[in-house]
């Protein structure tokens, strides 16, 4: 078998962290193109791996032939439009995650990937994590008894990414803690209950903590360091009340707040049994069987659920197969963050057809 | 001055615990009857304290012109009734919490208090705790900067009280965890935020842990032992998103859940300075100064809480003050735990006038 | 922007912990010399750090006109007559602290700098520290109240340096635990309260724990190990009360002592709060508000305060900045701990004019 | 043996705490009068231990020839009046410390005693504790080898007595925190080392914490509640250095300060070996041997050291022994502790003949 040709559009640190150690790793798959609006990004990348070509201009690289497979890595902004041009191009496309800044940007994506047929995943990688999955079947097969509700905390201190770049200014990631780590937790909520028809929505979000960028106190910033001179717009707490078809679900999230803990994790709640899952790690089971409460921990070889992603993808070029992170189910994510600020903005209830 | 003549309705934990206590401990307080529909109760009483005289009906003891001060601890189907009985014959009540049942009951209760001008105060013990108060001052004066949030979580494991009694019976109790446990944090949540006036409400309650009594599996059971026989339909779990014209509410509650931690505390989120307080306990502050991040334990002296508002009653008889325990205050507590059970009832957003 | 280059005078401990690898880090700088009385040390840096010209006498560079910054990281006993050469020669000297083994020695350096007009800083590295700084800014603007008294305590159970070596003799080192650690202490303590001017000083320092230095029993030796055939003539033990126009303050140190606990603080005592500082970590702060009494842990990036301290003094020989660790500042703590010594040589108080 | 009748003046705490009980159970004693300016006072102890007669005015009582031991338990304003107008009377006569409120009155008092040839010990009652001797012993036996220095910490987080009170207000106790507690540590001091003749006193005391007597937040209150309508007018925190024949002595003292450590130490530190006392507990010795660092916790029966100090002083009336506690001993402290308010007020080191 030929080797799949691989862009990699967006040369910033998700790239580097996850999509391309399993580009590299896949020995199916060969890395033909890095493409970086700052073409010095791709240049260095190049030098690093030792492979590919540098492009500034995703452009330049849609009629190459060769190339079958697309990485979005670009900030938010650009990923309905760069994902749009390549499937028009008729290639497929894995976009890192939230699908787009809006609801209308994804479901013009969705609109296209329909119309080209290619493959149109997202980046929601919890789908293919491990842990994730396990506590998927458990709760089909049905150990959970009902799932009435799920509980998603997503909250820490002081951990706003990138203050004042591209992370903080909405126009170009479409909002803040919600749509950066609140869209995984809400991916998670959905896949693990079998990703419910949702019906409303009540939220709030709030932008306090970065907006005074000088008087921040943290203690280390991810994709830092700030620019002070820069923007931040955007909601570093949400919290929200969702009802579907299955369990509701309510939401606590922050990038920063005045609380001095870290709370990550997701409770499933089922009326036999309950799972409080870590996120990126591990979970417990709590049940009880002849007057006994139990606890059970799992013990399981979580892999990588990047490479299980990029391989899916690779495959799934060829076999058709539609995966769990295809856009026709990742939509329903961003229709319902889209709710979210819809709720906060309007300050009422969303109410879904 | 003459000691104030006082009649406890209801002989239960309550009386027993908190109210019966407080009186014999304030050296302007005598108590005169011991009242319960059981009258075994009623005389258990008598013999323990070495004072009073058992009734076994209320109304019995109406026309005694002697009492002027009465305790309401009956279960929460008679707070109404027996409150504005009292109210009627000229006395000063002091009710148990929740105020009552339902909405409709309190707003009778409150019309009957205006009608008649004696005191009627509701057990919401909170308002007289030390912690809270200084959480409420640190709040009033600033220091958290603007109280955009407040979690409250008033989960446990295993935890339903009285299971198939009169606290699992909807027409005796009105509710479950929401009505039981939420009253108080709720109540807590509205004293420290300045008691602002709610917006909207939405919120879901579930039935789901008890329904099975037999198969409910416990440690330890306040108010038990189980009747099996009895009944089980009222809310173990809560959720809701509270909009109001200060900070936005959320909550979660269960009085029984499938995840094994004790998360009692409510969040106060104010974007200079945050508070969690362990309910019934310590709190911590979190703020930040010059580039540092502080995390304040404050040490207090409790006192009892229970004392303070039994004292406080007794004063305010005489003194004609209006405490924040006042069913005037009160009342709106009443009206958002009526929307929560009315909105997780009609799957919609409630939204007041 | 050209490289600053540097001289290193002073192959031993300090020098390679702090000073070399902060320049090394620093992109406007360059190391051209090293240099020591026993040039294999010299040498040896030179080899290990793969930069710079090993250099016996620090009088053959004293004429190189590239050299435009020097360290001086000699023993106490060459601090004046190398800062005073290099300071004539026009150069730009960071001297390690204590500025020099005596009050008079101290006040040399300062006229030659003044008369030279080149940066003549102290390496009272505290002034440099994170945590420090905080605290001062605390203080500043009123946290504390009236800042009354302030207590160092540094004390150890075994903590002779090189005992027998350059520490422990006199006319190299000019004193024992006051000038090697109290220096720092007092420094800290004078640049938190805002540098007041000194009144009166009564102190006692006693040379016991090392005298017998074949029976000196410790776990382990900073600068190590024992020179049995050298001297120990210094002090190890010291007390002292201070006034000042500021807060008065009182002192415990020592490097051995048979007490077995190792107390190494220094406690601000405001009439509105307090503080506790571990030296060289973290502080708590002390206060009360509304009746509870709050105790404050704060968390802050401490950052490398030899770095910090390293970068500014590249900084200001450009830009002229006259920094908190400028011989005009320090020299004040060099005549208290002259006073210090004076004061239990003579037995009675020493009274500033 | 006929029993020795005694009279108890002053019907306040220490008197119950400690002289009574201790009177009581000496088989050789019998209390025969009970003597309180509130007359009431009094009245309560004759009631409550069954014997003595009540007085109000303590001359009543002078001329009673069977009489022969007076505990003088007042306030201590009126130690040195009414401990000479029983010395004069001819009677023996144990004053609780402080022997008077300042030096003069305290030389008063022992003028008079050698006038009078009666005894008059002051209630240092640490001379009569089982560890406090073990350590003396210690020191003289040379087990610490030199003792050079003295070490004494008297510091609590919030413990000032009776505020507004007695113990606040210099006019009737002469003084705060130092003659309350630093008279207990500073007599232990002087007695463990030998009672060594004092040469030179720099000392700074404070009125600080308790200024603001309604801001003054605290747990629990010693001889409280609270006097807010009283004064407070005495020192909340000393610190000093004392030099002496014998050890030099360093003092920090604080009834309240803003650091929330208790620290109730003495450290004795000699050549050989160092000893930290726990007041009013256990004690801990460090040393080395054979190249071991030693730390040494004894156990014994601290036994009662008020009743020790009540049984050597009937006793004494007898054997004529002169006791450690002997006003001839005790006068240095006296004068001690008033060079330390003086060299506070005068701001110089006071130095004695």
């Amino acid at each position: 078998m030929e080797k799949t040709k691989v862009a990699i559009i967006g040369c910033g640190t998700i790239a580097k962290s996850a999509h391309i150690p399993a580009y590299l790793n896949n020995p199916n798959a060969e890395i033909k193109y890095f493409c970086d609006y700052y073409k010095e990004n791709a240049e260095r990348f190049v030098k690093e791996y030792g492979c590919g070509i540098a492009v500034q201009d995703y452009r330049d690289i849609l009629d190459d032939p060769e190339i079958e497979a697309v990485s979005v890595c670009t900030p938010n902004n650009a990923h309905a439009i760069v994902s749009i041009d390549f499937l028009r191009a008729g290639k497929n496309v894995l976009c890192e995650k939230p699908a787009a800044r809006t609801y209308a940007e994804a479901l013009e994506m969705q609109r296209v990937q329909h119309e080209m047929g290619k493959v149109l995943n997202i980046g929601v990688v919890n789908r293919f994590n491990k842990g994730v999955n396990i506590i998927k079947s458990l709760i089909e097969s049905g150990e959970l008894g009902e799932l009435y509700h799920v509980y998603a905390s997503f909250r820490a201190h002081r951990s706003i990414p990138g203050l004042g770049g591209a992370f903080t200014t909405k126009a170009i990631a479409g909002g803040g803690v919600m749509i950066d780590w609140g869209v995984h937790f809400l991916d998670v909520v959905m896949y693990c209950s079998g990703d419910p028809t949702p019906k409303t929505v009540t939220a709030q979000t709030y932008s306090k903590l970065g907006r005074d960028m000088k008087n921040y106190t943290y203690m280390n910033m991810w994709a830092g360091p700030p620019k002070y001179e820069g923007t931040y717009d955007v909601d570093d707490f949400v919290t929200a009340v969702i009802r579907t078809e299955g369990p509701s679900i309510t939401m606590n999230g922050a990038w920063a707040q005045n609380i001095g803990e870290e709370e990550m994790y997701i409770d499933f709640l089922g009326d036999k049994a309950g799972i409080r899952l870590q996120y990126g790690g591990d979970f417990k089971m709590y049940s009880s069987k002849n007057g006994a409460l139990l606890e059970t921990s799992p013990k399981f070889n979580a892999g990588d659920h990047f490479q299980n992603e990029i391989d899916a993808f690779l495959e799934c070029i060829h076999t058709g197969e539609k995966l769990p992170s295809h856009i026709d189910t990742v939509i329903v994510t961003a229709k319902m963050i889209q709710a979210i600020y819809d709720s906060s903005e309007q300050q009422k209830e969303i109410i879904f057809d």
